[in-house]
């Protein structure tokens, strides 16, 4: 088992554990519960995978995904009331999986031999789309367009990993400062309510 | 022409007709009727052939399912004043659209040769995804989390399936089995109005 | 380069300003703002490549894309004080947008020889798509549903192109006419509000 293979496993954990949790907040059904956790698991790299042309999407071909997510929605299920600190326990699982699949991502385009832009775009996608379906979903402002940054983190968190990488980084430290940097930019940016400046437009 | 073939008609032209009521009723313009019923018919089946990597999907192969759609669509606006009990006629269209789904999801994972866990995801997303669609799109409550049995019809149905097909049980009697199991939780759901329970989480 | 070329350079640009006016007008921040240009100046063609099945889609292959829509958002963002009459700004180019992608459309799929209503399908969604998804992005009301005839022109603009290319016409005049026939239906519908009829359907 590789690391990437690790990284990958945590990442669907991660993100089935997040959508499981702000499903339970509205109160959907159990089914309703694991729709939502499936759909913030897999939405992003689904959208790579269709993206790229590498179909059947990954969960198709690999069946463990299934048996990860129905376990993080039970073990969310189960351990609700231990998760007293909702928005707590929230953002630490959304925020370990935008920089788990920043770093599949990254990965993922750099094997395809795309241009470092196109590998950002894709990272940067396939990181923030499931929090993207969970939140639309779930009838919620989606993560991407709230206050504080989202998305620009796995920007800089790509890059991280591109230079690094150009630099001929050893593997297992590229993809920590990677893991790093987003998680940062994220903790700066929700601590201390960072947020990039808007233009004025006349109506 | 085969009893599967048969099947995928009657879904299309179910679906076209369930998605040109909603739109109807929300009162679009003919051409955003038409888009509702199109979207609603092929969804499903778009969304399926995507993540498998049948492409060009189905419709585009198939010129026929165009003309069905509009052939539904006509049928649609011209009985609208007959289908006087908009609702029971939209619950129908719908319900037998979502079977006849169902059975062509669950075939064609199987003779893909996908998982089991995977099949069953496949046919209830595939089954589901038109009237998600639609309801999206008409800016109604997405039939999937409402209050009623709703995926949860697909998820049994496609087990029925795929348990009778491994007793080798002879196909039209799957595909007929599978069928009513679907319907029938429906309309025992609708009937009662059953849900499944749902948790309770601080906030 | 070619005529086709450089009708795609364009219509990439005309999506991309769309799509920053419409973000900067609602106020996201800068990186927000860039993430509507990219979905709206890709995202029609980007359905058009995964339901045909040309992936990795047309941006991944072709780094320019990308260039274009920063410079184009960059010019936005730069110029908008300039573009006073902001929803004048916005109507010109969403609409030089929607004619040059009609016509990529319906050349796409005479190219790959799919039967004149699937290309005329792919033309209108491949046009109108981006627009779709900016607004829902932007949470405005599909400019698809709006009163004014949109993807109507796509239809026709579509079908224009396809009987001069059956007519043996010079590829440069069918371009033109199909561009000037989509430019008018949408000049003459929001000059003088026209609309598609309505049914009435009892609730």
């Amino acid at each position: 088992m590789t690391l990437f293979h690790i990284l990958d496993i945590l990442g669907v954990i991660s993100f089935a554990i997040s959508g499981s949790l702000v499903a339970m907040r509205i109160r959907l059904d159990p089914f309703g519960v694991f729709i939502i956790a499936f759909a913030t698991s897999v939405g992003g790299g689904t959208l790579r995978d269709v993206l790229i042309g590498a179909q059947p999407v990954f969960w198709m071909k690999n069946t463990e995904v299934i048996y990860l997510i129905i376990g993080s929605y039970l073990f969310a299920i189960l351990f609700r009331k231990k998760l007293k600190y909702l928005n707590k326990s929230l953002f630490l699982f959304d925020t370990i999986g935008l920089a788990l699949y920043t770093i599949m991502g990254t990965e993922i385009g750099l094997n395809a031999n795309f241009h470092p832009l196109i590998i950002i775009s894709i990272a940067t996608m396939s990181a923030s789309f499931g929090g993207v379906i969970r939140d639309i979903l779930c009838n919620e402002i989606p993560v991407i367009f709230r206050k504080e940054i989202y998305a620009t983190a796995c920007v800089f968190g790509s890059i991280t990993f591109l230079v690094l990488h150009n630099l001929n980084v050893h593997e297992p430290i590229v993809y920590v400062s990677t893991f790093f940097v987003v998680i940062a930019i994220r903790l700066v940016a929700v601590r201390f309510h960072l947020s990039l400046p808007t233009f004025y437009t006349k109506k």
